[in-house]
């Protein structure tokens, strides 16, 4: 069998299961958005990691150094905000292609992870560099703390439980496309720099966690029907999900329909956004309504979970449902390429 | 400037220096063998990453999946028993160039991990795989644990303290030559061995930390001179380094004269032998014998450390001294291939 029948989640389920974690300080190994190391009786270590591959995850042509730096942290920064976690550090290795990558360009890439860095009060532990020959390839490892009580996991939510996610979805995909299509425009722009610059939702995971709210949380990374279901699967439930009720930014809205026959595809099913999704009891909508007048941005609840359904349900304004299939980005099975 | 003209120290220098680190529970960011991290009043959390990259750290047809897993595990290993602490995790990136890499090569891989893993009970945290194109490529980083009071760094060195070092060297470096040279006898593969499944000195860092022996501690993964070369910077001191000292391996002494015009050289410059270099008080000279005979590998006294010497003097038989160059593996400036 090849990789590109198996796919990624499937290899990881593979090598998990034969590869079973085995240090007793270990609460969580493989399958969460970071794994979870037991230091003393009230706190936990968070650790997490995430490459990207030129040609596969971005092309430098499409990107600036600074931007790509930022990015290559901030995609780590969100799996410790997923676990409501505080990051601490984060190590780097870097696989230079030295003949085509200048200092200059490693500069600004280096200035990229600092400004980030510095915003979230991220330090720079240490790091690998290399030659590499063809591809620039970045490693980064992500090391959090959070207190062991406040730690979400994916395995948590109830039957009853509202969704929830962060921001606005679609935006980085839709943004992509854009990149692609050689739009300039001043709504097209602001969904590119989505795409190339995402904001690790590090305060509002951190906010939600310290006060108990998510049960079970996750990033949008591979999209949100993709998410959505590790959540599903790990805590034994199914979802219904109002379509009248997803987040889409207003330069979704304008610049979406060109790029896609069916623009609701790209908020359920574009990966990259980087926003948290989390389950919640009915019983705290109250609160966090009053949560997001705190935080930049926007939680919207977008649906609900149940042991009644099986997989996810997408319901329309008319009321009428329909089964989804969850889509989600396969880093064998496709070659998309961002940047 | 380029990278070939720069180095890869003067490049972490240059980072080092522009992107300090900033965040308050940092002990120690980048310029040792692991980053160190505060967690409670006791204890701290190491963190260190390395990686392979097909053609420059490894070529696939000299080397077996599961010593290619066993060695990107060992050499992150040693920079933990370099710090004199306790792995207890890993994650890893792993970038996989699909259309050559099999899955039966890939399965072998995680075996040699997961072999090493369990020999040390250090767990798979978690990782992210992805196509890679051209080249196989692996970024490990791993998590340990020590006591505060106990970790060993790079600048704790003192005058007059003797220079010592764990095991063989020069193994390493020859038996790359060997493999280059197709070389099959017993003594032949044992070097190679020593190469392709370096022994990460886990145990014997901890215990010489438990017991306050090493005044600083550094692992040989870059050359005994280079890396000692980085003990004096950070101590600000000089040494002698007797060259009839210098640990030789029986299998060394029969097959480094073909190898090289100077074989001596292979065991001050050859890199990847992952044994501890370090320095202690000449008090500790009796109890340093002691832990030796607990030890399945021996610790030779191999020279001193003084202030009254500029960078490395080196001592042969009859009592001639010369000035040692700091020879090294730079990742830009050699395109050394190995394993």
């Amino acid at each position: 069998m090849k990789f590109s029948e198996l796919g990624e989640f499937k290899f990881i389920e593979r090598i998990s299961h034969h590869y079973p974690s085995t240090n007793p300080f270990v609460i969580k190994g493989i399958g969460d958005d970071a794994a979870v190391m037991s230091v003393s009786r009230d706190s936990v270590i968070l650790v997490t990691t995430d490459q990207l591959i030129e040609g596969f995850h971005f092309q430098l042509a499409a990107t600036e150094g600074w931007k790509l730096g930022w990015k290559a942290l901030a995609v780590n920064l969100s799996d410790v905000a997923a676990m409501g976690g505080t990051p601490v550090g984060y190590t780097l290795s870097l696989g230079i292609p030295t003949r085509r990558v200048s200092l200059t360009f490693l500069d600004e890439f280096y200035r990229g992870l600092s400004r980030l860095g510095k915003k979230e009060t991220v330090a720079l532990l240490g790091g690998d560099t290399s030659e590499s020959g063809e591809r620039l390839t970045i490693s980064i490892s992500v090391i959090g703390t959070a207190l062991r009580e406040q730690v979400v996991y994916r395995n948590g939510a109830n039957d009853g439980d509202d969704i929830y996610v962060t921001g606005w979805l679609g935006d980085a995909s839709v943004g992509l496309k854009l990149i692609e299509r050689g739009e300039k425009t001043t709504e097209a722009l602001e969904l590119i720099e989505r795409h190339l610059c995402p904001t690790p939702r590090t305060r509002e995971g951190r906010l939600l966690a310290e006060k108990g709210i998510p049960t079970a949380m996750i990033d949008v990374s591979d999209g949100l029907l993709a998410d959505l279901n590790h959540i599903l699967h790990q805590s034994g439930l199914g979802a219904e999900i109002e379509l009248s009720a997803l987040p889409l930014s207003q330069a979704f809205r304008s610049c979406a329909a060109p790029c896609s026959a069916d623009p609701l595809m790209l908020a359920l099913g574009g990966g990259e956004d980087y926003e948290l999704l989390f389950s919640a009891s009915i019983g705290r909508r109250e609160e966090i309504e009053g949560i997001c007048e705190d935080l930049s941005c926007p939680i919207t609840r977008i649906g609900r979970l149940s042991k009644e359904i099986q997989g996810i349900l997408l319901k329309d304004k008319q009321g009428m449902t329909r089964k989804a299939d969850p889509l989600g980005y396969d880093h064998f099975k496709t070659n998309r390429t961002s940047s």
